[in-house]
């Protein structure tokens, strides 16, 4: 048995939960689970259909996007989860999709704005949109460099990565994190809705003003803040 | 054997009827059933998966929100249940979803326009949105005074509980109620489909009428008045 | 054994559909299936859930919307079947359903207009849309008068019944009919994709034009014309 | 055995893949593969639901639209299948359906505007959109001519057939094809999802530009260029 069954596993069974939460069209998006002990992370193989997926699928891979176990190619975006991996070292897992109104949003080069507390329960800001990158960040590593484009723009808008775990990549599509896999892959679920949610409440009233500051941290503090009350202890 | 058990089953089953009616992501919703004669309400537990839940999980609250019996912590909303069912003594059950056409509408402020009979086979008047609460409210003890949110509001419209069944509250959700929790959570539907036609209704045509006031009595009556024809008798 | 057995597997079959299709939420549609020779036909009873239904419970009506046998209350829409059933004589069946979208159009009091090929494969017109009624038939005998309501919307457009077998109520929802019951209910979601593809058509292209002439009688005579090749012989 | 086994089995696998993609309602689509070495390929017959669907079913036809083998009569569409497999020599399989976002652009008559990733993973220019036939050529042999249509825009607009693998018919519906019938069908259901984005983004953002070239080049070389990296070797 691999040294890396664990990852492998929560990578998998994550990587699964994408179709079943209808985030994905064919092999339209990948999760990776980190093990920060052994410095590795496990990520889907590419182009594989989730249907032929098994846990052995999954690719072994370092900080520095080196294949360390594994039959099959990594995922095309393997360099960006590693560049995030690498910078920001509390995450347990990183997830890429091009669910529909999340990538929408992102071909429109818009943040989301925060309208209601479905968003807020998640996060007090809008759902940043990096810009498209330069011309030469992709002519070069591309994946790589669409790792810091990310982390730029966190740092542009000066958010914590702890606090914010989802981000748009403008003309892309969304990437989402979190402390394990599992909670990144409820990130990506949580933007899609959010999402969904923004673009009608603006067709409904293109003046609709954004939540209030009291609601915002009133609602954020319910799931997240020293007195949460949500959920089980 | 639990001395609330009908209504610990009575809340279970209507709580698992949201994820099959589409209306809840993950949970992102609650239901509740109450005992009249026992002054207690059974609701879901915070933060429990659907697929997890059994009745034994339900949470027994009394309508000032102690906790009377149960292992978990209540829903977050709880409050919010305790004090309608306190007020509005015939209520029966009680949802709160963030579905998504119903959520848009509260998101946008805006009250759901009564364009069809589908809107008047329930209720006769525009589906209420109660403006988000002043900041004080919010941050004090924002669950309960949600309750009252909604009450104030159906004063100020002159609105009786009890034939009016849905509100929004504004920015945040829909709730719902109605003589049992089957028919909160039937209520719950019939929102969110009436939200989704009254926005397709504005898309197709901006100047589309009200539904005039011979169709509204007409058809709530069908269903509702002394001579109701709808439906086993 | 029923002297209508056939009839009522017929409808029952035919409604089973409707869930089946997405065109119905709980109990909002029915459809009848008639026997010409025997002068009734069988529709689902008012109120009663699909996955309850059994053939059995099918409702024998006739043509002036008296019970002939069923233990239970036909549709609330029963009186605007027996109407159609006594003055167009080749219908075999009619349904009646609250589908999203073209319950929407029905609201917007608007027709669906025709632009492209999967309207003209089964009509070559706009989709039709009755006003909604006068004051004192919607007062009176509303579900008889909502029969004579659709058939004077034909006869005001120089529509035949044979060549068009659907029709939108104002502020109401979708009618359909057809040779059988079958056909009846495949017009009803014929309807609702066609209403939706109308609407999204609008917002890619306000200025879209609609279908041209050659291409309307095209695509309806490969399935309608005297030499129809779409399909078995 | 039938000496077209092959095909037989490739087409019928084909279309059932389109109702399990939600691309079709009915019989509103159809898919064929080819036999380039014996000159025929296998179709859908027409009008035959597709859960009664067997292999045998399906009908052989030479390029010219004669039937060298079946019991059933072959898609209506059949005509433009031959055309194209008979201009286009390298194309292994062709698909035609009226899903419901393509079939909206094609009724707006636009062709579908490059926005994102998704759409460049996949080619590099917008998606066209032929212009509704003339009169004489709806009038004379109309699918013969659609064939004709397709291929005429492609020439008009400097296209390859090998690189952009889909189109719009204005007024109709889309077109897709591929070097197999399995991967006519993926671009059938990426056509959809990229039509469907490209609204919402017009939605979101009415002034979105297009994506810029070093994206557009990067993306397709990623999945298609000589030094593509996307999916296993």
């Amino acid at each position: 048995m691999s040294n890396y069954q664990d990852i492998k596993v929560q990578a998998y069974q994550a990587n699964m939960q994408l179709p079943k939460l209808g985030l994905v069209l064919f092999t339209f998006g990948n999760v990776s689970a980190v093990d920060r002990a052994k410095g590795v992370f496990a990520i889907k193989p590419s182009g594989v259909p989730y249907e032929d997926l098994s846990p052995d699928d999954m690719v072994i891979v370092d900080f520095d996007s080196n294949v360390v176990e594994g039959r099959l190619r990594p995922s095309s975006d393997t360099k960006t989860h590693a560049v995030l991996y690498k910078h920001w070292e509390d995450i347990g897992g990183i997830v890429h999709t091009h669910s529909t109104y999340g990538t929408a949003w992102a071909q429109a080069q818009k943040a989301i704005p925060i309208f209601g507390t479905t968003h807020a329960d998640h996060l007090t800001v809008d759902i940043p949109c990096a810009p498209p990158m330069a011309d030469e960040m992709i002519k070069g590593n591309y994946e790589y460099e669409t790792g810091f484009q990310i982390m730029n723009h966190f740092e542009n808008l000066g958010l914590s990565y702890k606090e914010v775990e989802m981000i748009l990549v403008g003309n892309h599509a969304p990437f989402t994190w979190g402390k394990t896999a599992e909670k990144a892959v409820y990130n990506s679920a949580v933007l899609e809705t959010v999402a969904q949610m923004a673009l009608l409440t603006q067709q409904i009233n293109p003046q609709a003003p954004k939540l209030k500051d009291s609601l915002i941290k009133k609602h954020f503090e319910r799931k997240h803040g020293e007195g949460a009350y949500y959920g089980q202890k």
